[in-house]
């Protein structure tokens, strides 16, 4: 795809057991400066109800460099920090290609 | 949650080997008269990037009951009637509860 096209992905995170608050708090920060971005199209956040350990955050961006630029800045860096403490498993990126009518 | 409060799920389908091509052109088939349906709010077509066997359906509903009208229809029916020969295992249903900011 092109570098511009719209990068559409979930990311899975799983709490460690006794972190499912902390975590969902951790997350939560994240989407007001994350979607005040300028390469941020969408930014939502869901807890999976059958497995409530399991947040997806459902992301599109504005190409690679836009993701790229979001790890980047202050307030994702701030989470990446905690992740170890968090996670009981590292962060997995679904990456999706749109399929049209 | 409330009878018609949003729900939100997200659909995995594998496909079986060789079936790929069979049940992305049925998913697609699915996309115009699923959303056409007045219980439908969102109804999103995906391949897994990294695993093109692979397809999440991204999907709103207005409440339970829009999702037991959809898979009664004639065009999920269909569709339902072709599963075992195109999927290597059971659909699966992720239910998403929204955490807000």
């Amino acid at each position: 795809m092109a570098g511009n096209d719209i990068l559409t992905i979930i990311a899975v995170l799983k709490a460690k057991t006794g972190q499912r608050e902390a975590l969902r708090s951790a997350l939560k920060a994240l989407l007001l400066p994350t979607r005040a971005e300028p390469g941020c199209v969408d930014y939502a956040l869901f807890q999976l109800t059958d497995e409530p350990d399991t947040f997806y955050v459902r992301e599109s961006w504005r190409g690679q460099a836009a993701l790229d630029a979001h790890v980047a800045l202050p307030h994702f860096q701030a989470f990446a920090k905690n992740m170890d403490a968090l996670l009981a498993e590292p962060l997995k990126l679904v990456r999706l290609t749109p399929v049209d009518a």
